[in-house]
């Protein structure tokens, strides 16, 4: 029976998320009927859980991986067993969902389930950041802190990719010469740590060109030490704030340097129709990516269905807000349900 | 016999700053020869003087006005007894000046000295702030700390001449009253003081739009306050930082609102081609308010040239920075040098 999982009550994810069984969905004539193959467990949907994001819902589940079981008369593009991710939030921590088609972006079946249950969140809003705030070209740079994180891993094989150089900041931890080199092998040009950044002179002797971009989802002293190596006229775009610290800038780094501060968030993107209609765009040229084998899914782990709250704990630690990805697997689900 | 005032070493303007005579320059075939009538003392030649400002300059004077006394063979634009001001920077606390015809702008002789000799830096700043950064419609708010500075009652004076809205910001002070009455004659919106803008529920109770653009010369908790009131997608433009603190910007301000941090700076704004192309535009403009009176010269002083000490001695005190301009007057000096 189709299987869904559902909150009452916002609050602590472990506290009020609960299974609960419902009928299966009927496509009405411009629907899919979709049957969920994987869906992400990303640290937005612990924040609508927590009622910390503004965005209401009735189920969770941001993005994820299904094939389509049935049509609706009037569906023109989309067939029975194609692979379609939901582009629209559709809750997609649930067996069966139904969507206009046009609310759906056709995979190939040849994208493995890691990369296409996380097409969109992440590497949507890396591109739309890597894209939409500065004009890079191959002499660029871009730095970043959180480089380790699902968003950060991604901004390095797309700079990759297209031929642009990336400074990337971590914490400091055990094993830092083991993630330095994984993030090397992603195409990573520097690995520094928070410490390590503050005194680099790669810039000073023009090793590097002052990155023109910069990516933030700490803030605090972090995104300080990200802002001074910014060239002038660069541009520090925040997505997060895992530290929980506001981003500070001199008055000198905003008058003399003229650095800019913006904000990202990808619903509030998506939500503007000029922006939704390039969305198409986006995605065939990130599924290209994959296909290519120039962009992998961040480190993660399948965790069946069933055991959601396996995910969600490890989503919900520090190391998992910031390491590997958890993605709900319904495949082997459809004997238990 | 021409005199400046100039200094050899950068250093605080009462103790570096002397007068010098010089020979009388002569025009270059393209060349006009320029009598200053006026100069303003305006708080970046001060700042530049003292070598906080990143621009290194023989002898200081931004801005001011003068008449053409003599033209190069090749000058086809102006001729003997314009008024002009340069659009370049000139050094115009001296009594003589040549410059390409280019760098000249002719200004009615109907303007006044006042207004002509402080019609370049904090109108076009101001003008170019409120037309750069947001397109402004007559629904709109701006919002501003330090309204009562020379650039805060110009972008009064033009708010109010294009019909858009303006809340004022102003430290608490003796005879508060009065400076509420006098920037409300000028077309202030609302005027606060820095408390009573933490305070008011203007904007909850729709009384007002929340700004789409906020002017911010203060920085700290002063920007703080502005930028809380600003409108989502809102815009805070930063030109000065009298507290000589940061300006901070919470994660959820840029991600959730995506506030826009930016600074302002003329000097580097006018290097840019495509912009000084712009300036006799937006110059014209600036004349056209003049002379239908809603541009008004900021509350100043005019002082003779040669008592410049006096005018350096008050633009360098607390209330010179926010209060009062003033004004080199070279008119009584013909007989004196």
């Amino acid at each position: 029976m189709p299987t869904k999982i559902r909150y009452a009550n916002t609050g602590e994810p472990l506290d009020v998320l609960y299974l609960e069984n419902y009928d299966m969905p009927e496509p009405e004539k411009d629907e899919a009927l979709v049957q969920m193959i994987a869906a992400a467990v990303n640290p937005v949907d612990i924040n609508i859980v927590q009622g910390k994001y503004p965005l209401k819902v009735d189920s969770p589940g941001y993005e994820g991986m299904g094939k389509v079981i049935k049509v609706g008369s009037e569906v023109k593009n989309l067939k029975v067993g194609d692979h379609v991710i939901p582009i629209v939030y559709a809750g997609t921590w649930r067996t069966h969902i139904t969507l206009p088609e046009e609310s759906l972006f056709r995979i190939p079946k040849s994208i493995d389930v890691p990369e296409g249950a996380t097409l969109q969140v992440n590497p949507v809003t890396m591109y739309t950041m890597l894209k939409e705030f500065v004009n890079l070209g191959p002499e660029d740079t871009v730095i970043q802190n959180g480089a380790n994180s699902a968003c950060g891993v991604i901004a390095i094989q797309m700079c990759k990719a297209w031929g642009i150089k990336t400074v990337n900041v971590v914490r400091d931890r055990p094993l830092i010469d083991d993630l330095k080199t994984f993030l090397k092998s992603l195409g990573a040009t520097y690995v520094f740590t928070e410490e390590e950044i503050k005194k680099t002179d790669i810039f000073k002797t023009g090793e590097l060109n002052n990155p023109v971009l910069g990516l933030n989802c700490i803030g605090g002293s972090s995104a300080t030490s990200i802002m001074r190596h910014l060239s002038e006229e660069g541009v520090l775009v925040t997505y997060g704030g895992m530290s929980l610290e506001p981003v500070t800038a001199s008055t000198t780094a905003l008058v003399f340097k003229n650095i800019r501060l913006e904000g990202f968030n990808m619903s509030r993107w998506n939500n503007k129709e000029e922006n939704f209609a390039k969305l198409p765009k986006i995605l065939n040229e990130i599924v290209d990516m994959v296909l290519e084998e120039k962009l992998k899914a961040p480190p993660h782990a399948l965790v069946d269905f069933l055991n959601y709250k396996e995910a969600l704990r490890n989503t919900l630690s520090p190391g998992g807000m910031i390491g590997k990805k958890f993605i709900l697997d319904f495949r082997n689900l459809s004997s238990k349900i």
